[in-house]
């Protein structure tokens, strides 16, 4: 079997209040890791923004946008002048009173080859996302681009097994989480380092159960919570690119913007599933009750 | 929310070809791990004798018992003795030429509170289970205990999280995994600790996934190839135990025989289910895909 190499990028920053620098920051790291040789480059979760989900407030609907949109737009020309895949993050606007959280794959030739709406949506104190986004309704379809055939997915995602398997059966050649998750700084370290762990052990979890190459990238930098009830978030960046057996191949620090570029063999997913045959094993027979909300 | 503590023991060692003393070593070890306070003892897959598997040799049908059978009454009286439960692990005849990988649950009154027989069968060089094992019919049921409900699986199903997550449906409080998984030493050494770290992950993956404890309890120790046309296996022994956001809680050596003992709080995954709400926003309108083999 040959191999099928890739470099793929993460671009990890902090967001500021105003979307026109925040995509003039996003848009410096995309070229910075094109140039390192990246043919790949995922983008963080509503990288235009600030992490508006901290409060419920109706003036948020405002940083919405169509897909195709400004955003999509300005980044489908950066793709095609670089030659590259980007994966971009988006507050989408379907129609007045719709909206969700979509990934969308712009092409090297600057189109959109194709979009994902965030299935699981979060909704904690802090993270009050169902109040802006209905559910996706795309299901968990993977997006063929020029490099291969992407398994796009989004931060909450991260923590179902469901959705990467289901990405898996469907071809994808890799999974990709745009992220935005943070630390509550009233929590102790041990707990703060535990959560981080955590979200990194279970995505190391899927590229094994799946043999496939796993990216994150997540922001960094505090965010003050506009309510003035809580002291924010502290995003963890950590941004990760981990290999089909769960290796941690490159990770960005935890509170720097940071470009992270890794080479990344793509066939190498084929010849481990040759060796750990989980797909030929599945008792498909005996599945039925994970379409169940609980077995009581 | 009151703790709910439990103390469980793994007892890792090595097999020789003479299953009346592996027996002994094995019960030696359920003493040691009782002395030591623990209440739940989990014992590593077919501790009765070599994992035979390495080769397919009708003669190894010899091996098999019934259920129940010598070992669950050896084990059943310890259980009582000590007032401990017993998770055994059993190469199951339920019928002339209808063989099982089962895994037992000894109650605390010597009684059997169930069993759980093998879902999903590996099958490579030096693991020929498919030989020896009809996949299990018994579904993915845990066994309800005097010490909660355990979620009991074996070995291979540790690379799928369906099982995991079918357990943790059904109200598993634990998972559990006698394990025998080892080395070829003709693998170089970084793909020898790529294939343990990614054992240990996976599962700590389910853990995290389902925020339940997750045990693992495997053998060490050289066993030759009985046909000599390999190097054989070097199991390679650290039995895990897991908490519930992924965290290692004890690890046993690679290449000695261990008795783990750890204090687990059961009710952590209760409050921990409350900060990371994982199974309120399962997508199960878009799963159905799970019960196919490949979406092609």
């Amino acid at each position: 079997m040959t191999n099928k190499r890739l470099t793929i990028g993460l671009v990890q920053h902090a967001c500021s209040v105003d979307p026109a620098a925040n995509i003039e920051t996003t848009i410096q790291g995309i070229r910075t890791a094109a140039e390192r040789g990246a043919r790949l480059i995922l983008l963080q979760e509503l990288h235009a923004s600030r992490y508006f989900c901290q409060t419920e407030d109706r003036g948020n609907f405002e940083l919405a946008e169509t897909i195709p949109g400004p955003t999509t737009r300005r980044l489908g020309r950066i793709a095609a002048e670089l030659n590259i895949v980007i994966v971009a993050s988006v507050f989408e606007k379907r129609a007045a009173g719709l909206y969700h959280n979509t990934a969308v794959a712009l092409d090297s030739d600057g189109s959109i080859a194709g979009r994902y709406r965030k299935m699981h949506i979060p909704d904690d104190p802090g993270y009050f996302e169902k109040y802006y986004f209905t559910p996706g309704d795309l299901g968990f379809t993977p997006v063929d681009t020029s490099v291969g055939r992407l398994g796009l997915l989004v931060c909450w995602d991260q923590w179902y097994p469901e959705a990467a398997r289901l990405m898996a059966l469907a071809g994808a050649e890799l999974l990709l989480y745009p992220t935005a998750i943070g630390w509550d700084m009233q929590d102790p370290a041990d707990e703060r380092a535990r959560q981080q762990d955590a979200w990194l052990t279970v995505q190391r979890g899927h590229a094994i159960a799946n043999s496939l190459p796993v990216l994150a990238c997540n922001r960094t930098g505090h965010e003050a919570d506009p309510s003035g009830q809580t002291d924010g978030i502290h995003f963890w960046g950590g941004s990760a690119a981990i290999g089909p057996q769960g290796e941690l191949l490159a990770q960005a620090a935890t509170d720097t913007a940071e470009v992270v570029v890794v080479d990344i063999d793509l066939a190498r997913s084929g010849r481990l599933r040759e060796v750990w045959p989980y797909l030929r094993d599945r008792r498909i027979d005996a599945y039925q009750d994970l379409l169940r909300r609980f077995r009581d």
